[in-house]
């Protein structure tokens, strides 16, 4: 069907978006089509402004439209507090809980000796060139609770040792959580890290 | 924060589509991101082009990119049998399967006295015109096993009455189907249309 190749082509390339299959694309594509004027227009346009305009922070990795990002372009957020992330997604949801008001420092993945991914690869050098260019007191370290997250926390607590204030993330139940449905490793961090009441 | 306003945007956009929401929607752009060159540009052009493209076909209300859809112009398939679908995404289903070789109508809907969706609104009175001008000797009435799916089949069928062979699609067990997990409409469909081994 020589018309609708644009069509399937779209349905091709949409089914390459995560969370979506090629059932899902489409659906989205003929949403897309009946919705032209107000979604699939004003779609095309936005992305061919992001393609365009979208960079990493030359600073710390976070995803904006400047070489230095928002963030570490704002004086209210030089608090000597530096928070690690693995990922951008990660960046925004601390954002979205609005609890941390310093700077963040983007790795962009987890050490793997697997993916044969090293420090070099992770921003690891510029973080520590951060923590001693920028009066950082304290490291925050909010990577993933998984075993490539806590090797990557545990390297770059080596590297950090002695010149910075390092923390992690508490772990425990999470807010809404039921035991019954927690895995055992959850369980046993929130039974030794048990609070007064 | 202003630099990342397209961003927002287009990730606001995106959450509009069936079946992402604002967490695959974030997930999906921070893809879009990385695979700029791949994927985000490609994908914007190629909305461009549909969004100027894609039209109905003025015949059978399917979606292509020419006024007369291929389906229809194709000689091949005019062989008196039409096949009278709800959506679109039926007819795409129905020629996925392969099964048909024939050509289709596309309601663009079902009756519905609450919404207010009349024989105009879905194509009927162009579906009498077809049967009558285009040599069809049967009518297939492939549409959703619902109420209102059925109650439009019936309203068809009253209109078509003596005109041509009408003929609705099997009920019954769907292939891989288990018994346990079938509802009690379908169990007693099957058991009614039971054929002899």
């Amino acid at each position: 069907m020589s018309s609708t190749r644009d069509i399937d082509a779209l349905i091709e390339l949409m089914a390459k978006l995560p969370g979506l299959g090629p059932r899902s694309a489409r659906r989205a594509v003929l949403h897309l089509i009946r919705k032209r004027a107000l979604l699939l227009t004003p779609l095309a346009d936005i992305m061919h402004t992001v393609a365009a305009t979208a960079r990493e922070c030359l600073n710390c990795g976070n995803v904006g439209t400047a070489d230095i990002c928002d963030i570490c372009e704002s004086e209210k957020r030089a608090n000597g507090e530096l928070c690690v992330v693995e990922d951008v997604a990660d960046l925004w949801a601390m954002e979205r809980s609005g609890v941390f008001h310093g700077r963040y420092h983007v790795l962009g993945g987890t050490l793997s000796a697997l993916d044969a991914v090293g420090p070099q690869e992770l921003r690891i050098p510029r973080l520590v060139d951060r923590v001693q260019s920028e009066g950082v007191t304290e490291v925050i370290l909010a990577l993933n609770a998984t075993i490539d997250g806590q090797t990557t926390a545990h390297y770059i607590a080596d590297q950090l040792e002695g010149q910075v204030r390092l923390t992690s993330l508490a772990q425990g139940v999470p807010i809404g959580g039921e035991l019954d449905y927690l895995d055992d490793g959850t369980i046993t961090a929130a039974m030794r890290a048990r609070k007064n009441l």
